[in-house]
């Protein structure tokens, strides 16, 4: 076995630096991912899929590139992709049981494609929440992918497969995808950098839908520029996904140095500060005060926003999967299952008033946009719970822990804003929190800036977690 | 009292060519339509509101404007609006008792500015169903507009009004709005050119809405190059409208005698003549022989499109009532009420999967344009029914009226396709029918042009109704 963490422990463009530069092979770092995958998988269940043969002739492809002169922009990069992602002869299960009994996938999903054409080395699928709709990390059918940095906690969900697998080192990112903060929350409680695209930015086609009108692909990883790598090799449009949104790409990897200077900065006050343990504020200030932000902006009605995208959630959802639920109801987890029989019963006015709301929403944002740049706020209300905590006390009232894990996100992909979640880790601290850094529609440079900044500066940071390593 | 029928039992352009000439002043125009009022609508119960003084100085504005030789493109053409159209000083009342609780408009809908900007000249508000969800022409609270040419049976609705203004020559034109069919209706029921421009096209500003995505404003009239003659003076851009779709305007009057040659027109098949009673098939066979036309061609899945336009109707509408619904539920018209509240139990699954199939009918009738440029279907499924039928006989099975009157109308319009509704009058019958001229979206042009060979070579025309004139 290699020792894979001198080769992985590092962002991802330190990585594709050295194989470009042929100081490293793309085969010994896919090798030394393989083997990370081997020794830290039993322990943190992050990999559902590991595309061994795929990464190893991904890798030699990509040194035959560097040998030519040719590397590519993300030569040698080992990611993975949660498994609502096609991969080509691997079978899309989409957290659930039920999709298992599907043929494998007869093509890469879209934003694969990119990532393969971009020289990204695949190492597999990744554990998520059923069918996404998950804040936790759980899983009723693969069991639960576990935080690197404390095994009893949650990695966060639904994308929890990709959390683990990036904060353990096993690859330096991976595809996620967040419809009310799936990318966000694995971000805030592996502590990671995370990138929540503007909606319809990037390219769906061929990846298991959750909500139609909320879902949002993007990576997360060890660094903002990682994270500006990524997107800027995602971005393009895809024929196949009707309903991507036209929009020039913006070269985010170009503009990262640009610095804060001349933005106008906030932190989201009311809704954002009510319901937030003390380590979620103090997250929020602490990388406030690193940008020498003092001002503070309020969010029209932040707490309809949150329960109307709920409303879309449940109503887009259980539409969705109503076939499934009348047919194969016991397949289900049966928590999941419930949230998509109660989705089932939403009135039709209800979810129209919800998007009704959300136009009103979109219009406020705009306006308030006129007025500041970038706005901070807490990405979850606290740090990755205990696995299995069921109840939480916010602002003194007990509420459920699960829904209100996206309590600060929701309102914000609820009209598809651009979000950079930082990771916070607060002196003394052993477990980190995240930061949205939330930008107007398609201003992602814009956040990716502000997050390089804090990462530049050590305000922010993202260390491979001990634990694997250690052992 | 003047000799009206002289004056106005022509179709609107002759009107207005007349005043813009100087053979006749727009102020005897608007005279005549005031007597003509004053005689017919005592019997026939059209108008709600009728605007004399506004009348007699919009009349004089023109003719000021005919003296100055300036003579604008509607000069003098008397017309009504459905009375969900704001009027300055008029009570919106939407074919509702509650709404008439409501002070007076402020200012003018926006096509109605535009009507004025041309040198329309407005007569009043008319009676329609209450807050359109109707077919029959009937409303509970102000009496069943009549039909003129037999007052013991249905107008149509619910633009019911603007049909029995039109019909009876107390008015060259009207504006309705058609949600499901309330343009085409009482078009066919009346014996009148309508045209259904396609979604988005005209603003919507400052009328009282029915349902979201599927209301559309237009124009009923005596004649296709009447109906083209408004077209062109009501579109263009209103920022007063958010949901206006933008558009460049096509010029349909100077492209009305463009003639037929190299159209591909187009019987609808299958579920457009499987319900229709046989005066409809002799319909749309009597067209199709004026126009040389065999082909027929099937919609795809037609029932599934009306079930879904059907579903997304009571969904958005009780979304858009609920507050009345809770607040003033006795003050409805009692079987309105019943519609609004089982609307208001449809699931919202169900609603998705309606928008969802909506999607995927657009595409599939896109493809079929592709290879046709018109299609004609019935616009109803029989003639005028007499006043109060509760039921009809289709293809063998005893159905509620009033909600299949909008059979054939109502798969056009989930997708907002343009429609004109053209009327036939078969040998012997005392009581016309209508025939929908289809064409795809943003072509109304093409579909006016077919109506105007109809009527240039007398294979479709709308007479005035004998009634007031004759007595």
């Amino acid at each position: 076995m290699s020792d894979f963490a001198d080769i992985l422990h590092r962002p991802g463009h330190e990585i594709v630096a050295d194989v470009a530069a042929r100081r490293l092979s793309a085969r010994e770092v896919a090798e030394a991912a393989l083997d990370a995958i081997e020794a830290g998988n039993p322990k943190l269940n992050a990999f559902t899929d590991v595309t061994h043969e795929r990464a190893v002739r991904e890798a030699d492809r990509v040194d035959d590139l560097v040998r030519r002169g040719t590397p590519p922009p993300l030569a040698g990069l080992p990611y993975s992709v949660k498994n609502l992602f096609d991969v080509e002869g691997v079978v899309t299960r989409a957290g659930s049981k039920i999709n298992r009994d599907n043929p494998p996938a007869p093509r890469d999903a879209g934003l694969v494609e990119r990532m393969t054409a971009s020289g990204g080395v695949l190492l597999g699928a990744v554990n998520m929440g059923e069918y996404a709709y998950d804040f936790t990390g759980e899983n009723a059918h693969d069991g639960a992918s576990l935080n690197p940095h404390d095994p009893s906690r949650m990695s966060g969900g639904s994308s929890g497969g990709s959390g683990t697998s990036v904060a353990a080192g096993m690859v330096a990112a991976s595809l996620g995808s967040d419809t009310n903060g799936s990318i966000r929350v694995p971000s805030s409680f592996c502590g990671l950098y995370g990138l929540k695209p503007t909606f319809g930015r990037l390219s769906r086609s061929r990846t298991f839908p959750f909500v139609a009108s909320l879902d949002h692909l993007g990576p997360i990883a060890r660094s903002p520029r990682d994270l500006a790598l990524l997107f800027d090799a995602l971005q393009g449009t895809d024929a196949d996904d009707p309903a991507q949104i036209e929009r020039s790409p913006i070269a985010a990897g170009a503009t990262l140095e640009g610095g804060i200077d001349g933005l106008r900065i906030a932190v989201a006050g009311g809704y954002f500060r009510r319901q937030a343990m003390p380590e979620a504020l103090a997250g929020v200030d602490h990388v406030a005060k690193a940008l020498g932000v003092s001002r503070e902006v309020e969010l029209f009605e932040a707490h309809r926003a949150r329960a109307a995208a709920y409303l879309i959630t449940t109503s887009e959802s259980s539409a969705q999967h109503w076939p499934r639920l009348v047919e194969r109801a016991a397949d289900f987890d049966p928590d999941t299952r419930d949230r998509f029989l109660s989705g089932a019963m939403v009135p039709a006015a209800w979810y129209i008033a919800a998007q009704r709301f959300r136009a009103l929403f979109r219009a406020e944002m705009r306006k308030l946009f006129e007025t500041v740049d970038v706005i901070l706020a807490p990405a979850t209300p606290f740090r990755a719970l205990p696995s299995g905590t069921k109840t939480v006390e916010l602002d003194g009232v007990t509420l459920p822990a699960r829904p209100n894990i996206g309590l600060f996100a929701q309102p914000i992909s609820f009209i598809g804003l651009p979000v950079v979640a930082v990771p916070v880790w607060l002196p003394g601290a052993t477990l980190p929190i995240g930061v949205q850094v939330i930008a107007p529609a398609w201003r992602e440079h814009v956040a990716l800036r502000v997050a390089h900044v804090l990462h530049a500066t050590g305000a922010t940071s993202a260390p491979v977690a001990a634990l694997i390593r250690d052992e």
